[in-house]
């Protein structure tokens, strides 16, 4: 952190300013231009908050941040891209549902004979809700036999209004769990409550909404725990405030966090949200954890889904998350931007040869 | 709801549709024009999404809500302005910290001989973090001299970073009441957690904070209890959006809701946020509970607070929310938008002339 | 302008660095610390763009500028509040349609008998479009009898649609003048095309529009004449590209811009754009141009335009511009937020006690 | 356009409210439901302001246009893809920078011996500002010989600062002429006055910039002529709006307009802008115009130009514009965001086999 003091500060003032850092456990670093002076302060700034230093010293000018906040979630501290493995332990040879999500890019094998390669691409697929067993377990079939690699479906369910249908909750869970004892598919679900954690034993992947995505108590509590934790993108908040709350987990002690772009409320207002597409290659290149794109929640519109997906391939993404449905017209939410299962298998005989003429494979 | 039809849907495919409405419980009607027809819905049409019903039926070519998905937070339910009653239980006719957020305007003496007059205007003052007994009874003091109405302090606080300090948690809230006793000002601080809940026994008003606008499932839990709730505005979340997040806490039969405008975030970058001033009337015409507005937020600059002040009274606020600190310099969050004690109490001076002006009473 | 350098660059490659801002006439201002480097440029750096020179060297890890972009629309080169003069020459002691914009507070007599005291508020208001000469007589009289010290009225109208009527042009602003004549007022008229400048000639204060803020070519024409301008603010515009466009006016030597805050293109829907009151003592703040505020475009909401107006009297606007108009119902363009003439007078029975509130006096 | 009257309406209100219409040409259409009445509007009512009509007619309740207020622009009424034509006249087979921008999806061939196939992708490269001759001669055989399509180059720069670099003007076009000469690139630069129409008679297609596509006085004068128009999106502008302004070209008789989407402003902070790739699937969907992306000022950071170049590709876009210099380091203008003319080869390579993998064909 450092900051630039008006002209012609005297000496006395700009000692009483760094004695204050020192008395913190900061190193003061003085530099005297021929105009101006310039503080810099080594140490855990962190803990700092850069605009209340300058609003409240008056020898102050200016005030600058010069490393990010975060600091677990930043590739400088961390070059290599973070796998994130998901799924069962491994038993002998056989791994039941186990996905990674990420790059594999030293093309080292990670888990038993399962991943390889350069790069590895996973599809999440499946319904915004959990109804009843036969659609979960038909949309799962479906899903895995077009080439998805994880199951998706909603149980409990944040809806903006008290009166719309609020998911099956824990009997949602009961049936995504054998959807993925029928096809071999690791789940992912939403927690919206800490208290629902012991119901989401049987899901490989606690997906935290977007509108929670600054729900700290709720990222401390995920943090705790080693499962691995999708967290979707705030509809308005910065990418160095998505960083911030993966940080939050990580700090807890759990780093396997796969990030989820799904688009952020601007003015447009032909689709339900805009694709920050530019998020992948900057969060690529200032973070080394996974990115996957839900191109159905950023568009809200289901025509959208296929040409936003094989952007996302393309800009780099890790993955997708994509709604599907076995019967749209009647689906209890987003029927709107769900795919039935025969778009999602034309889409996914598209994500298949992009995918692999990215050299990525996609996971098993 | 109503539904424009395409041109040239045959009778056939009208029936369908609509039965499928009718078999749910509502009542379609139908209105045949020269070109097209109209199919309108009635019932408890809260539970559907039109835009759904538009995207899955091909004869649709366009839906409307015609009525809001609110009811309880509606002025169109509810023509008169609601009062929420803060503070302890009356005992004979000593009122300890008893505040009414909201306009009185029949004039009637709603509690003991504390409110009567045609509109009564709350200030909520103090740190924004409690960080010692020392520093809470100094403001506490000084506000309520300077003529505060509510105590404010935050307790458990959302930060950013995970590294930021996190609030004196339940100490802050003992802090708090000793505060509350020694100047019989009501408090007011953030929950961010359901299980906090007990440790805010003492607790006047429950603060539900911008990033937990949407966090459906603690809304769900203070509609459990009757303790009035201080509803701040999310930072990116339209009037709609607001209103529907009441309407949570009060479906769940907690009717006491004060709604906070407290600044959007949008592409000015020079004010932390942008105070939108325009919620006041607004909010006043479309919904009957009173609104506040928090210029410490919104601008996030100090010199900013007094004239933001001045606008929200003129435009009609029932309140206004204003961080105070003794030593703004030390403040341990927020200090380059907290009020010193002396700048409080200037503003102070302005606030009661200004609510006299619109012929309103300081709550006392 | 200043760079903070990675740590550990060479003395050689700092002076490369250096000594190519040298001949270009730049003073470099080298303070070495104990960790890093940090170079000032001390000259005329509004030349330079300080994202270029960071990512276009090697060396430079952060870069800053810290001054302003904009000199003469900035308070710190002009630290008395500009005075902007409306109207015509004064001949002996007639002044005919004379007001000035802008504050008053050495309460020095400024023109003839007419601007004394601490300050002035001024109150622009007239329809949307000149539709006829009935019209903008009736409507002129009308808010002159009301109170109002300036007529506005478009003539040159930029619509969203080709299909929507554009304004009587030529003729308008002849009917304008026939207004100006009958009643006093001067007028205010908005210029979308250079070429039309000719028939401004009886205008007294030139309008550009919200989409013509970064029309940098109609910017250096206007900067060329003397006449006042009245600048709105872009939809999407942040307060520095404001004073940079008001900065463009001024460099070319015209002095005489009055500000306008007409409310931001945002994510609230309920309100046409969302009027920032912040931007009225921010700009107070850091220029010294008068600003006065546009509820009618702020909010496009009839009923919205008196509690903004207050709440702009109390923020320390210098004026309003209200839409008003003899048959709303009726109007070719903005009807719904134009107030008509009874609401209108309604208001400036408000404005003016609140005038008087603020210590200010209404325009003659 | 369609309305709904509120409940209860008499017989009587309602035939004064269709009537009005009637004098106006209009054939109202009444549709009487059970509880409410629907009153549709046929005829040409994109003269109509459906806000005003709503907010001036106290028994209407809700307003709605069901067609889009754009006609000329619209894939409803041109169902099939526009092919815009772009370079000199053909001469027997000799073919001089001639371009299509657009899809040839019928495989038909259009011009000479040159296009085919089922689309076409152009890549327009050059520097931000024309700087010298030497210059845009080194970048101009530098883009041709790594396959760019175009070349385009600033001479009339709009910039947000009076005091920056504003372009070299005449002299710029006129180094233009002489790169067009060399390569047989077809050039293409922006106008930002009609004043400067004469000295752009051999520029090929005219770019009209994100801050004048609301300059709608411009946009009337281009649509007098018939050179290509590459008419970027505003910062802040809505797809609708987007349409609106290339209707005002249209309208004028001038239907070759190239769409461009360039990045929206957003609260993201990081990128320059916000590329919104929804916007190609969106206008294909909606308009028969062709559409390219600009990912050079959408991202403003160099090493985020190949990603969303990718990304375009895609989405469906039919070409790319991206800013190229043979010294970023030394550019006058937008460095920052720049490639030199080794890495635009590498993103050729990539951009070349992606276009084939679509079933695309590269310019030629």
């Amino acid at each position: 952190m450092m900051f630039v003091l008006h002209p012609g500060v005297s000496e006395k003032k700009i000692n009483e300013f760094t004695q204050k850092f020192e008395k913190m456990g900061f190193t003061p670093m003085i530099s005297s231009g021929t105009e101006r002076t310039v503080v810099g302060l080594v140490g855990n700034t962190k803990i700092l908050d850069v605009d209340d230093i300058v609003e409240n010293n008056d020898i102050v000018s200016y005030g600058k941040r010069i490393t990010e906040p975060y600091k677990l979630a930043s590739r400088a501290f961390h070059p290599d891209d973070t796998m994130v493995m998901v799924g069962e332990k491994i038993v002998g040879n056989k791994i039941a549902g186990n996905q990674t999500v990420g790059n594999n890019k030293g093309g080292n094998k990670i888990v038993g004979n399962q991943i390889f390669g350069e790069g590895i691409f996973q599809v999440i697929s499946g319904p915004c809700s959990v109804e009843s067993e036969d659609q979960i377990i038909k949309v799962a079939r479906a899903v895995k036999l077009s080439g998805a690699t994880l199951l998706r479906g909603g149980a409990y369910k944040p809806r903006s209004s008290p009166y719309s249908f609020q998911g099956l909750e824990m009997d949602g869970l009961k049936l995504l769990s054998i959807a993925k004892q029928e096809t071999g598919l690791p789940i992912v679900s939403e927690l919206t409550n800490i208290s629902q954690l012991d119901d989401f034993e049987d899901v490989d992947v606690i997906q935290i909404g977007a509108r929670n995505m600054q729900n700290y108590d709720l990222l401390k509590e995920i943090g705790k725990i080693k499962k691995p934790i999708l967290l979707k993108r705030g509809l308005c908040n910065t990418i160095e405030e998505f960083l911030m709350s993966a940080e939050y987990i990580m700090a807890g002690g759990n780093e396997n966090v796969i990030l989820c772009e799904r688009g952020m409320r601007t003015i447009e207002t032909m689709t339900r949200n805009t694709l920050d597409i530019s998020a992948v290659p900057l969060l690529k290149k200032i973070s080394h954890l996974p990115i996957i794109i839900d191109p159905s929640h950023a568009a809200g519109i289901r025509s959208l889904v296929a040409p936003l997906s094989k952007a996302a391939i393309a800009a780099g993404a890790d993955g997708l998350m994509i709604e599907t449905h076995n019967d749209p017209a009647n689906a209890l939410c987003d029927g709107a931007q769900s795919l039935d299962l025969a778009q999602f298998d034309n889409l996914m005989f598209e994500v298949k040869r992009r995918v692999e003429f990215e050299g990525k494979i996609l996971g098993t």
